[in-house]
């Protein structure tokens, strides 16, 4: 016969604390103390198992009832004095909750007081000697068991909750004000009336037998697991479908008996400063669902020594108990019945990011942890909160709508629409919120000068979703609802208009959108010494380097701070974007022919030069990875009339010959298009004037007595035959500048970004110093999946759970992953000693870095303000590796 | 010491026909010639080694001097009678010709007579008692050594060549008519005009010295290797740049000794019908030059037999020889001394595709060559020829400009420039040719209706060069220097303007548009006896099976015809293209919710259930794979307001509202965007109402008593979640038609065209009963290459080389097919039984049709009119893979 249910009582239990899967987490945690020999009022587990049973054939398997009977007979004993359940005299009441393995939204969560009807709630009055508590629990027990198991809701939705209006039309009866006004019998009367309105409402009478009551709710919770915002919740969460949640039924314990009386929750440290003392709140003479429903304010767990010092001394102990055994910070809930402690749940609590490595940080120190535990601890995702300002989440807000978490911190200012608007109003000293349907190079100015960029279209790895994240700035995108009136200069959401000037503010971590001006705590992260502790144990625990994607000099000061050992891509194409270089790039683009593109080139070489002296000054000891021009060249033209115009007389050409060329370079395509090393082979002039700048400029600051270690970069090679030309060209052009100066280390390389340069690896590397991984257009290849376009069925793939996550996001290991993979051992077979990184948006996902670590990259290269979670997820992936070996 | 000569003289040769890399083509066909005894005229080659090493160094490698030197003694022995190199006695004159591998245009090719000067010519007056012979011997090679080895053209573009200009001058003087009015003094005076205007010319004075003339002679072949014309042709053509050309020296036979000599050209067969005769041309008392001159005309080598019988029959013995040795048509040059038969040159002979077929077939009937051997000699690619009408070779033609030859073939017609006025010409009578920028799914009725179909953009796998192909209707597309106006109605090209009605012809097997109407021969595969021969070999001899892509019942018909055996690919999308479907397919796109596009698509499911039900009686008893719905829904959207007018009043929208959805339906990278089976995802009621015309219509025609096979296909496939979840639908849709019905023997599989389905082949296997490869797609995302924007860079990776061939006409073997074998393995593995094609274009070229042999796919499918070239590759495929193992 399989074991369908888990007994435990204090001292005693047949379940453990490893026994999440089964017993769910709150019924392990039940388990697990009362072998510690905590105080836990006793009870019984049904395994999440009979759930998926209950789920799949809608019946309970065989054996079932005996052992919850067996359950209740042991809970009977455990309790002692002669209580039974269903006794007139003595009657044993319990508690039914439910307890998957993860908490989850929808769910059925507790009825409390369960087994009592007419006949038992006078034994309770009895032996309670307390015929109000008697029949408050009895009124509290048929209101929740009405709601959760019976499904009582409002009427209509206009409508208060029934059982609340009967309570309210009662008080109105006999002139109460508070619930405590109602007398003993004004509750017995309510009684009476609540199950009148269930008659009503279900058309039968409420079951008064405590099994038919127990039954009852077991199946309630049951149904519950495939509620559809539960079904929903796991597909979001992939926690699977098939999981189950287990049931627990305890015996009751009562914090409303009186003034030594009580219940509240707690967590062994601060959960927003992690400083270690008991932090929580309690009520006195309270049940459970008072300190939920909120019409009483609970007192600080601290003012509890004062009042029941004993209880408190040992909630104290029982949580320093807790957290040595668990080694790790809880959260736990208590009633104190008469003086006495009864622990009802407890768990691993949850908390800020800055609590998070501050308590990590004091677990070593206290010698809970080693410092390769605590660094195991940490959620190098969660890490993201100390290096953004955050919504402080006490602020009041008004959500208007909601779009993708793109950039992660929070921001505040006056909507403008145009880059433009932004730069002018950021001048005149005003903070802004950039909005646009979608963000394009042309952008990148106005939105530096922006607090944060919010646009209607795009994904995770849109343009204003890269761009705002290499500056660290927050950025919501995809925002679904949000209608722009570029005309009218206002945008609606969420049935508000905005218009230009007013003030809306980002959240960048949920991608809310809310109204107004809203509170919010600062980045954490300087001065931080726990943080500076926590770093210094993940540089010594990692393999992996950690790079900064940088395109400035700005980006590259800031990438230092955060710990970049170089840089792994700079783009030089976000440097031809410059207001006052555009004009030449677009003279180059549309000369006639070379002769032409070599003289607007000539303009370009010194500003590109100047760019690298400054990005070489900053990352001096450190490799600086450059990729040559990648996008397709369309991208630099101008598109509407008005920008044509000047630009068609600036360069002396008719408009109508500028509009002829720009549509000659349209595309279908464009990421498949004539782009990368294609424009390098087609028009080589380009390539020789950026290798060009960059080469005088590693020899100007050689020259300074600076370290320089370029690294140049040829984009979307495909073929080996590719790079062996652009290698020779940067060679030729290399030769040519460096001649009688000082020697600087260059490097040659290719971005390997297709599938066919992953394939053919072995070839490649023979020309190549480097490979660094373009994940993002690996992976829309791979794929076949444009970014830009994934928006109209990625969320439904999500949501079917086609895909486990946004291959954007975290990187797709089964697919791309191989292909990545498959190339390192490529190349490295070619070339033993070929240095191998990855630059695309993974390189700051803790799980991708994982996989890239277990490959054998030699780094990874992120946004950054990534570079610290980065290097995190490499001690972290680190250590796993060095454990599971 | 290396050797870098090879004598060859009558009976024997240091060299043979086996060393054509060494010795060139012509090198290695004389020494074979020697020693077959044959007449040849004794002589050595240098090496193409030589020619590698003065290309790279310039200089000569050390010995070669002494190598020649020896070489000219065995000739002067071999020719015997005491002659010798610059004697002024008895001068033994030489011609020295290059020869590479493979002939080249843009190289040096021969000079005659050399070893010629002011003393050796009264020699060889003297020798063959004709002055005037010996000086006209003279003057022509101070012609031909001024030309093309001292490099003399005409001074200006509109001058004449010099020594024309000299030679007309002295006739003038002379009051010669013809050049043989010349007398030997007037000949030996111009010979000294000549000199003088090579001294004005050149600065030096015309080389007396034989040995200094012979080095000359040499180093301008060497030279001539490097020119840029013969660079380029070896670009195109893939012929490696080092290989080099060898040089032949031979001694001088003359064919202008007087009426019993003379010199020509022969093919052992009709090179055009391929019967078995000498055929060729001669002209008596004549030098090799003057054939090619054209100033006589030569007369039918048949004419031969009267004049000079025993040469001619010795000719005729020597051609039939040569035949049975090298078991191919040979093309031989010939001279004829005094009666006596030289052979100067045989080779494998160029023919037309239809003398191809007869040939390799009389070949076996002949017992020159075995069936296999014989099927190997065919040209797949040439067979085209065959199976479309092709320009008349002979005809006269205006070449306007050039394209791709996109689809085989010719047509002639009046120029439209909409499908609208292609359909209409026709109906009313006319032949067209349909002229646009390029083409779209809109277009296919005009298309249709057209004889040929010509495009200024797009490349070999274009919307029109794709369907063009399908319908076996000659294409030409991405014609350079096309300029089309519509509002004028008219193109222009090559500085001609043609009106729309004016006729020009196409000619799909090079890409040539042709003024006005040009004469053509219809395809010659019909009652052809020699290729029904040939096809029932290949079908003995082959694995791999054979089907054709095909779209609607016509093509089905077409596809059977030429011997398919099923159909590899319907695509269900150009059946929503019909105009009178088409309303209804917009009203599904644009309709709201999922209900509206359900009730639209009730009206397109007894349309498809039509047409399925006709292509599966076409294909009783075969395989028939239909692909659901590929493109992305936007291109089935109107583009213009006249076109967006109808379509919103038909369904009863604002026109405002049918543009917003439209825009929001515009991708920006359409390849990589929302389609395939993601469209069938977020859709379903799409692909369930294919499915259920599809099902429909295979259970009407089995009811029929006709078998049919049909595969449904969910294209685009990346992961196997989707295809499960897609083959469900399918099943559930199929179970619903089929209840009670007759046994429908339905397959379910997908498409692999993405790189990640071939990473992850093996789970995908589990939920397919057959891999189609769509290599086009495939091709695209590995090499991140979009066909429709290759153009701007594609041709210059051709001609740097960079590509060998382009993609998506060959496969890219170590690319794309690495990952093709890849998904088969582990599809295989996974499932043995699995079926595994090819239905991208690469199925219809030998080459690749080879590589899909070799990695053990079950078949290929092509346009209707390739599937005999397929079949004939296959065949050659598998007697290859059995010669090597």
């Amino acid at each position: 016969m399989t074991k369908y249910v888990y007994t435990f009582a204090q001292g005693h239990a047949e379940g453990s604390g490893d026994m999440k899967a089964l017993l769910g987490g709150k019924g392990a945690g039940l388990a697990e103390m009362c072998r510690l020999g905590l105080p836990v009022p006793p009870g019984f587990t049904i395994t999440t198992e009979v759930c998926a049973l209950y789920s799949a054939q809608g019946t309970y398997p065989e054996g079932l009832a005996a052992q919850v009977e067996a359950g209740l007979r042991a809970m009977e004993e455990a309790v002692g004095g002669g209580v039974r359940f269903g006794d007139p005299e003595r009657p044993l009441l319990v508690s039914v909750r439910s307890g998957a393995r993860v908490s989850m939204p929808g769910m059925m969560d507790t009825v409390l007081n369960l087994g009592l009807n007419d006949r038992t709630v006078e034994g309770l009055a009895r032996m309670s000697r307390n015929r109000r508590f008697a029949f408050d629990a009895y009124r509290r027990f048929v209101q929740m068991y009405g709601d959760v198991v019976l499904g009582l809701k409002p009427e209509g939705p206009h409508e208060e909750d029934p059982f609340e209006a009967l309570l309210r039309e009662q008080k109105l009866r006999t002139g109460a004000v508070e619930d405590t006004d109602l007398s003993a019998a004004d509750l017995e009367d309510l009684v009476q009336r609540f199950k009148a309105e269930i008659r009503r409402r279900t058309g039968a009478d409420f079951p008064d037998d405590p099994t038919e009551q127990l039954w009852g709710a077991i199946g309630a919770v049951f149904r519950s697991w495939d509620n559809p915002r539960a079904v929903t919740y796991r597909r979001l969460y992939g926690i699977p479908q098939s999981a189950g949640t287990a049931v627990n039924i305890q015996a009751m314990v009562f914090g409303n008996l009186g003034n030594d009386c009580g219940t509240g929750v707690a967590f062994t440290r601060d959960p927003s400063t992690g400083v270690r003392r008991l932090y929580g709140e309690f009520l006195l003479n309270a049940q459970g669902e008072d300190v939920v429903a909120g019409t009483r304010t609970p007192r600080p767990v601290a003012e509890l020594k004062d009042i029941l010092p004993a209880a408190y001394n040992e909630l104290v102990e029982v949580g320093e108990r807790l957290e040595r055994h668990f080694r790790e910070m809880q959260d736990i809930e208590f009633t104190i019945q008469h003086g006495r402690l009864w622990m009802l749940q407890t768990r691993t609590g949850k908390r800020s990011g800055r609590a998070m490595v501050k308590i990590a940080v004091d677990m070593v120190r206290e010698g809970l942890l080693t410092e390769q535990e605590a660094l195991l601890r940490v959620d190098a995702q969660k890490m993201e909160e100390l290096l953004h300002p955050s919504i402080d989440p006490e602020a009041d807000k008004e959500v208007l709508g909601k779009g993708l978490p793109a950039s992660p911190g929070a921001a505040t200012g006056q909507v403008v629409f145009s880059a433009a608007a932004a730069e002018e109003m950021a001048r005149a000293g005003h903070r802004v919120i950039l909005v646009r349907m979608e963000t394009s190079p042309e952008d990148i100015h106005g939105m530096k000068a922006a607090q944060g960029i919010l646009t209607a279209r795009g994904g995770m790895t849109s343009h204003a979703a890269v761009v705002a994240r290499g500056m660290g700035k927050c950025c919501v995108v995809g925002a679904a609802g949000l209608q722009i009136d570029y005309a009218k200069q206002q945008l609606s959401i969420g049935g508000v208009t905005v218009r230009r000037g007013e003030v809306i503010t980002l959240d960048g971590n949920t991608g809310e959108i809310l109204r107004g001006e809203v509170a919010m705590s600062a980045a954490q992260v300087q001065n931080d010494p726990d943080y500076a502790t926590l770093m210094s144990w993940v540089d010594r625990a990692r393999r992996l380097r950690v790079r900064a994607n940088a395109d400035t000099p700005l980006d590259a000061r800031t990438a230092r701070r955060f710990g970049a050992e170089g840089i792994g891509l700079c783009r030089t194409e976000h440097m031809f974007f410059q207001p006052e270089r555009i004009l030449a790039v677009r003279q180059m683009i549309l000369a006639p022919d070379m002769e032409g593109r070599r003289r607007a080139l000539d303009k370009i070489v010194p500003m590109q030069r100047e760019d690298f002296v400054a990005i070489f000054t900053e990352m001096a000891g450190l490799p600086v990875n450059i990729r040559l021009l990648d996008p397709p060249l369309h991208e630099f033209l101008p598109h509407t009339d008005e920008e044509l115009a000047p630009v068609a007389e600036a360069l002396g050409l008719d408009i109508e010959r500028v509009r002829a060329q720009r549509e000659l370079l349209e595309e279908q395509n464009p990421m498949l298009g004539h782009r990368g090393c294609r424009l390098g082979i087609t028009y080589p002039e380009i390539y020789e004037a950026q290798v060009q700048a960059i080469v005088e400029a590693a020899k100007i600051v050689a020259e300074r007595g600076l370290q320089v270690y370029p690294e140049i970069m040829i984009p979307l090679v495909s073929h080996e035959a590719e790079l062996r030309r652009l290698r020779q060209l940067v060679e030729r052009v290399a030769a040519r500048v460096l001649s009688g100066g000082p020697a600087v280390p260059l490097s040659i390389g290719t971005m390997i970004e297709l599938p066919r340069a992953c394939l053919v690896a072995d070839r490649i590397a023979q020309v190549a110093d480097f490979f660094s991984f373009g994940t993002n257009d690996l992976t829309q290849t791979t794929l076949g999946l444009s970014r830009d376009d994934a928006a109209l069925f990625l969320p439904r793939y999500l949501e079917l759970g086609l895909y486990e996550a946004d291959p954007f996001v975290r990187l797709d290991e089964d697919g791309v992953g191989a292909l990545v993979a498959m190339a390192v051992r490529g190349g490295r077979a070619a070339r033993p000693q070929l240095k191998a990184g990855i630059c695309g948006e993974h390189g700051g996902d803790p799980r991708s870095v994982a996989f890239f670590d277990s490959i054998g990259l030699d780094y990874v290269s992120c946004s950054p303000f990534r570079v610290p979670i980065a290097r995190l997820a490499a001690a972290q992936a680190a250590l796993r590796r060095e454990q599971a070996s």
